[in-house]
């Protein structure tokens, strides 16, 4: 049944966010932080600043309750096909806040629909953090004969990429990884995996994000958190924990494109873009 | 110095302990489960109920401030010498209770001390959930002409082990272990480590207990933490994460008995007991 482009603009209460550096060394880990980035994965070593992970705001927050006011949204039919982050002011390691997420788009792409849900950040003091932008494809909910909106096109350099960032994940990366957030089964249970037409748990596609993020970040932006701007990249195929994560990077000036492959050579992140900061 | 023995019997105030379905698969990842112990490591697989890791207690509540009844305490000194976890009814994965820390014992053992801390974990209502023990050695801290206390006993049994469980510990073992409490840098800041005579970061004793702990649950009390009365120990040597650990058991009716080793041979954990129940 097709959605209700009416949704558009719509808004859920603010919700107040708090995080310590407790929950940023546990995402920095469930994205395959470890001893080698003590600034995002402990908050007391000596001589070296405690950070969050450029990428971590994506779970801070974010509520996909407002996409009820497009109608009723089969989750089953639900696939993240996008997401970006805008880093407005690095968040502290500790922090209070609210977050507020707004049904920015939809568009109609026939039989499917997408919607793309942003997410503000704001500190306690009223500063912005972040905006992160999730876009979400629902099967069988299109056809409101609305405009199809802006085309995908999968414009990678034609050139080798400049380095490869190889990341191994680990059998139980989602185990970890979910206490981030996301505890949907899809990631843990087996037999819900099946169900959902996986021969087992997949990893979350923000952690595949976060894993690329890093490699972005140490790769392009000298592990600094503050010489990243945007973090965006396309969903392109599941990732399954245990596999490990070939991060293609092209440096530019001011920006790095980016896409991650698995070791048999799929893709499962496409059209990645970095815009780097000087400072 | 020596210490003062007429702080045995001193208790902590009590404090208030809160414990959640994350907090218990954290501890679970933490000492090494991962996707084959789905009861510990997540709360949403269906079919499975979520448990608490018998050994987990020991991260609940401790309050070591009581050791300054003793006197000063050099903490540079202090080496965790023995831990036992009593399971007097088992915890559900959300709770909230008291823990009330109490300096159970203080022995002269010549030129050091041995102290021992005792928790008790009590629940909302007034139920006694667990009882942990830690005896503590502090080095150039005996000498006040107290009694020696009972003498140590490596009664290992004389035969060769019933079954071998062999864990891998990894290389961020210890950045995932902390994040359930104790937040020394000796196991993670490479430079606070050299400085206290090791290579590098050493794992928890703590977190090598809770690996044995669960090779007890799984090879001797077949899963179920029900059946686990008392797990106890002796730390003898230090554990660098990354390291494979050897738990060697000796299964008994209603006992088992165990060591761990790593896979150079170093004894690291011996004197191993743990009590079962039958359900």
């Amino acid at each position: 049944m097709p959605l209700d482009p009416s949704g558009v603009g719509a808004t859920s209460p603010p919700r107040n966010v708090a995080w310590s550096p407790r929950d940023c060394a546990l995402y920095a880990l469930g994205v395959g932080a470890g001893t080698d980035e003590l600034a995002f994965t402990t908050d007391n070593t000596r001589g070296v600043e405690p950070r969050m992970l450029p990428t971590m705001p994506v779970v801070l927050g974010v509520d996909m309750s407002v996409l009820k006011a497009a109608g009723t949204v089969d989750w089953v039919k639900l696939v993240h096909a996008e997401q970006s982050i805008e880093i407005l002011s690095p968040p502290p390691v500790e922090g209070r806040g609210s977050a507020q997420t707004r049904l920015a788009e939809m568009w109609d792409k026939g039989s499917a629909a997408l919607l793309v849900v942003e997410t503000l950040l704001t500190s306690e003091g009223g500063d912005a953090l972040s905006r992160s932008r999730a876009s979400l494809f629902v099967k069988g909910a299109g056809g409101w004969g609305g405009d199809r909106g802006p085309s995908r096109t999968d414009e990678e350099p034609g050139c080798a990429p400049d380095i490869t960032v190889t990341y191994a994940t680990r059998e139980d990366q989602a185990l970890l990884y979910r206490l981030s957030g996301d505890r949907n089964p899809l990631h843990s249970d087996p037999a819900y995996a099946r169900r959902a037409g996986f021969e087992k748990p997949i990893l979350h596609g923000l952690c595949t994000y976060g894993f690329a993020g890093r490699a972005v970040l140490h790769a392009a932006a000298d592990g600094d958190p503050d010489r990243v701007s945007t973090i965006s990249a396309r969903f392109a195929a599941p990732v399954y924990p245990g596999q490990t994560l070939l991060v293609d990077l092209w440096r530019r000036k001011d920006t790095a494109a980016f896409r991650v492959r698995t070791e048999d050579g799929t893709s499962v992140l496409t059209g990645g873009r970095a815009e780097l900061r000087r400072v």
